[in-house]
């Protein structure tokens, strides 16, 4: 266990954000982020758990549940400290666990997605906590967890359970990621994209090249049933979402002989789809297609993958109007509000509240020279505070 | 080095061949069958070599040269001792190189592919060379490789250029591969199908699934390209030859995620072509379809592999027309002149002088319990010994 940075000045998000870069909390390791957070919270009053969860393979994951007041509403701050692996640090100006804050930007690999939101909206509660001798009018929760960026399976969702079997009930969450494509005050998120993975198999009859009458090639057979799913769009998008795309991703042939026609064919494919699709009616549209295609005359199975994640859309106007409001006091602009992107956490809190996510500028994220804006903290720490006595007021 | 079996009776061609069988000469090792090929045509009067040929990354290979007489005709009787692994010896009914004669059949690995081709052939001419005292009318080589089942590298092909560096000039070959599909006397090969392969390659632009549009998505391009090419045949078929075909063998993506659109996606195929076509004219009947289909649109590289074979058909009447009477005095039946199936040895022999192929029935060949019928051996050694007298008479 490293030891924990100092945050001797946790209302200063840019302090707060470069203490929690110096901890190396590449998922899944903590790496001292959590026992940061909670050596700033509990000071303040919040009430701390550290829950460790497992499950057989895959890594233990050590996550953070505090919370402070009582009674609703009951706004919670989702979030987390782990971070994608920094690659080569020597391909970085500024060391990647270094936490540096020089020309006007705090560098590190997690610098926005998402110790910066963390720290801003940590910043931003205690302010408010402050200004109201303490406590806040109803219950504030952060539900931090360790991991978002690896297979998501020991984080968000036990702790989303964990909480409501500790008799948490929410009545909102915003969620800190990154949501802004280039400026502060682009984009709120109000929904997310549903995501359904699947195979295409074609089950042909091995064979050598030269007696082609003997055997059937799944090959050709195969790539008639992708020029058919992916001979026409979807949708064409709606009010709130792109249109849903699909996309093959991978071709698989367990063959490595060129005088031998393979026994079997397989495509495998992703499709990001909006708010006019379920899981089941896409299942549905895949099968039809597929089946017009195969005719009596190619054997295929369409498998879908395990943890496929419907859409959604929050209609919240309460939570979304205070949040909009509050970026465009800050920032002076009306943020667009966006669905668009991969998937986040959202996708597990929306079965409990309504959700939104708002956090810094990406277009760092995940690349070398990761970093965040002084005044990109300052701005979303103003804005969190905004929300925070718009919301509970 | 196994002992060499015991071949006391070399005139019986089921004696010799299951002394042949007995040697485990799985390519590429010699397993004493060359050895034993030397013991016998070494006290005819034949005078064998016995060149290794070597080249890095492929198995040194022991071959086997001999010849008999002086002068033209020269004939030349191409082979292999090299066999295909027998497999779990225990699903054999006979151990796959015990050389049991039962019910009628010598059983055992290379029984049909082509051992027994051998077996016949060398009993042809020692009776005809005992019947003439000793002496052909002209010379009689055998060519017999220990690479035909292997990459093909360090056998026939240097075995001929060896033999034509040594001052021998072939007037014909015979081929003993097996070239009856059902029974003796089916089908003489008169020439083969040649043999291109090669890869398509389509580049696009790796990407995120959930931002298509910032993506090239190669696989639904390549299936395109496929479809274009596999859209029509490439001809009808000869007089002497089946219709050329195309076989996708293989497609290959370097991608195991799924929310990942791959850079590249390639398909690997195979083209089995009659005498319309050569490797050339393929290329340029490829490249047409497939920049048709790519248009501005796809950026692809078609790429043809090393090794590729042309198409050939032997017109010689005179070697043609004695093997056919040949066949037809011993079986009965007017075998078919063929050039269908997989490659074989002749397509190198070919550039030398006009080759044709008979042998015995290939039911078995490759297969568990391979076996050759006694029956099928007397009269295969009948066939080749009227040959012999017809052509050099």
């Amino acid at each position: 266990m490293p030891p924990v940075p100092d945050a001797a000045t946790p209302a200063d998000p840019a302090q707060l954000l470069s203490a929690l870069i110096r901890c190396p909390s590449v998922t899944p390791a903590e790496g001292g982020a959590l026992a940061l957070l909670e050596s700033v919270l509990a000071p303040a009053g919040f009430m701390v758990s550290r829950p460790v969860f497992r499950e057989a393979g895959t890594p233990d994951v050590e996550n953070l549940f505090a919370t402070i007041g009582s009674g609703a509403p009951h706004l919670v701050f989702a979030g987390h400290t782990d971070v994608v692996p920094p690659g080569d640090p020597a391909r970085w100006s500024h060391g990647p666990f270094a936490g540096d804050i020089a020309d006007g930007f705090v560098h590190g690999r997690g610098a926005v997605d998402m110790k910066g939101g963390i720290a801003a909206f940590v910043a931003a509660a205690l302010g408010y906590l402050a200004d109201r001798g303490g406590a806040p009018s109803g219950t504030i929760s952060l539900l931090i967890t360790g991991d978002e960026e690896g297979p998501s399976v020991n984080g968000t969702v036990k702790l989303l359970d964990w909480a409501a079997k500790n008799g948490h009930r929410f009545d909102a969450a915003i969620v800190g990621e990154p949501t802004n494509p280039k400026r502060l005050g682009d984009a709120i998120k109000v929904g997310r994209r549903g995501s359904l993975s699947g195979r295409i198999t074609v089950f042909g009859r091995q064979g050598h090249v030269a007696y082609p009458h003997l055997a059937i090639n799944p090959i050709p057979q195969l790539t008639k049933l992708i020029r058919r799913v992916t001979a026409e769009a979807l949708d064409e998008g709606s009010e709130r979402f792109d249109p849903s795309n699909l996309e093959f991703v991978g071709l698989d042939v367990d063959n490595t002989a060129w005088n031998v026609i393979p026994a079997e064919a397989s495509a495998r494919f992703n499709i990001r789809f909006n708010d006019q699709w379920t899981v089941a009616t896409l299942e549905a549209w895949l099968a039809a297609r597929l089946d017009e295609a195969a005719g009596n005359e190619i054997a295929y199975e369409l498998e879908l993958m395990e943890g496929a994640s419907e859409s959604f859309l929050t209609h919240s106007a309460e939570l979304i109007d205070s949040l909009t409001n509050a970026v465009e006091a800050v920032t002076g602009r009306r943020p667009e509000l966006s669905t668009s992107g991969g998937t986040s956490d959202a996708r597990f809190i929306k079965d409990y509240c309504p959700v939104v996510e708002f956090g810094l500028v990406g277009e760092t994220m995940h690349q070398v020279d990761e970093r965040a804006a002084v005044e990109d903290l300052v701005a979303l720490t103003a804005i969190y505070r905004r929300f925070l006595d718009d919301w509970f007021g």
